[in-house]
């Protein structure tokens, strides 16, 4: 069967996240809908990662098997015309078509977050639901050098939701970067994969940093301490964006396929 | 009677506009209930220019008179105390005290816009409301090259409403430039004053030349035949921000004042 790979933008206000879920709305849904309502036939899409509800995406990547051979511009734009008659938060930034080797979460070599902070005292009117308002003014640079103590490969048990399915908490942090942009401080994380809630928990962290309450050693005590309870707060799930994917060299069909343990265990998802 | 200078931030699309007007809720009469919520007395609020429905701003500027001489973050804090109570989607930035003289309007000596265009075949999503969606291929430097033919003085009657109310149509634009950021396409434009729609109108226009329809030649005849149907099309407005005003070398204080003729004929405003 032809296999699609989608880049998928989407706001997550409305959605209870990515996965299908029975509370609610979700994502993946609203696309399986869009696709079977052009294509005629029940489709299951696969995402490069979870994201939880209220978290957006600007290039998600997912994939689907259609019967039909059609041309990958067809599949964009049907699939975006069913999702708007719909009233879909949802859009296919764009399709291709991909050898059936390819996986969105398996052959993922990289995830990229961005995470974004409104500094300062007015509430949010034009980001609203886009991002984290905080009103005391931040210390970036602060931010930034204690968010370095946390790359690298580490025992992520501070920085991981109770509700984690991944079995190990052992993550490779690629980066984290902490810049301020005009009044916005923006956060950049890459990792091969994250565990459920670190990008927030990241966040929530070095919020704590960069208002003075907690200093750079206390960042790696928490860490040390491999306890969630050593972490600072969860920020709120608004500021979050799935950026992009790298999937080898951007060769996907070179990317490695999981084992039959890869598949299991999930370790290679980013719930986030 | 203590003058405050208001920097203002709104999201233009649940508004008529600006001005309080009889058929809709307005982003002034928004302010002015939320500065009498917390000040106890009818205020009237002027701003620098008077945007349409659905028209952004990141840095309107109004002024005000208050009888009792408040703190000015003071004003700040409690008026977005109060528009966020009663759910609007206006927040004031800045507040500052400033003398009697200064007057949003009349002291401003330069007006900043921007045009945001999502140029893109799928629908926006995460900038819904907040940018002008268009599918086909825009050639950013023949727009941008074509801008230049309006920049400087001129009778732009072409580009106005016929609902313009400015004695004169003549204006000195100071810059229209064309750039591309990403699959954004931007366009700033900057003058003393403007006429009512005269941004959109540009805006639209150089699409036309962006898809290849118009040359840059058809541009500048479109300007010199000084009729509003040789205009191209009017761009929608939720593309357009307003983005901040100069007043003089930001010393509002040394700002000139209105004569009663400028009063009166209203062409230092800035309705588009």
């Amino acid at each position: 069967m032809p296999r699609f790979r989608l880049t998928v933008e989407y706001d997550g206000t409305p959605y209870v996240g990515w996965q299908r879920q029975d509370n609610g709305a979700s994502v993946q849904g609203a696309l399986e809908r869009a696709v079977a309502g052009f294509a005629g036939e029940t489709v299951t899409i696969r995402g490069a990662g979870r994201t939880d509800a209220g978290v957006h995406a600007r290039g998600q990547v997912a994939h689907l098997d259609l019967s039909k051979d059609w041309p990958a511009d067809t599949v964009r734009d049907a699939t975006n015309a069913h999702l708007k008659l719909a009233g879909e938060r949802v859009a296919v930034v764009a399709a291709e078509a991909v050898c059936e080797s390819f996986d969105a979460r398996f052959s993922a070599t990289r995830r990229h977050y961005l995470y974004r902070i409104v500094n300062r005292r007015a509430p949010v009117v034009l980001e609203r639901d886009r991002a984290w308002q905080i009103a005391r003014p931040l210390d970036v640079d602060a931010m930034h050098r204690a968010a370095q103590s946390l790359v690298g490969k580490h025992d992520f048990t501070t920085f991981r939701s109770v509700q984690c399915q991944a079995n190990s908490p052992v993550r490779t942090l690629d980066r984290l970067s902490v810049t301020r942009v005009g009044e916005a401080v923006e956060i950049e994380a890459a990792a091969r994969s994250f565990l459920h809630n670190q990008i927030r928990s990241f966040v929530g962290t070095l919020v704590e940093v960069g208002t003075g309450r907690w200093s750079a050693d206390d960042v790696e005590a928490a860490l040390a301490a491999r306890e969630r309870s050593a972490c600072g707060p969860v920020a709120p799930p608004a500021g979050l964006y799935f950026m992009r994917v790298e999937y080898g060299e951007d060769r996907p069909e070179d990317a490695p396929q999981p084992g039959p343990l890869a598949a299991s265990n999930g370790d290679e998802s980013a719930f986030v």
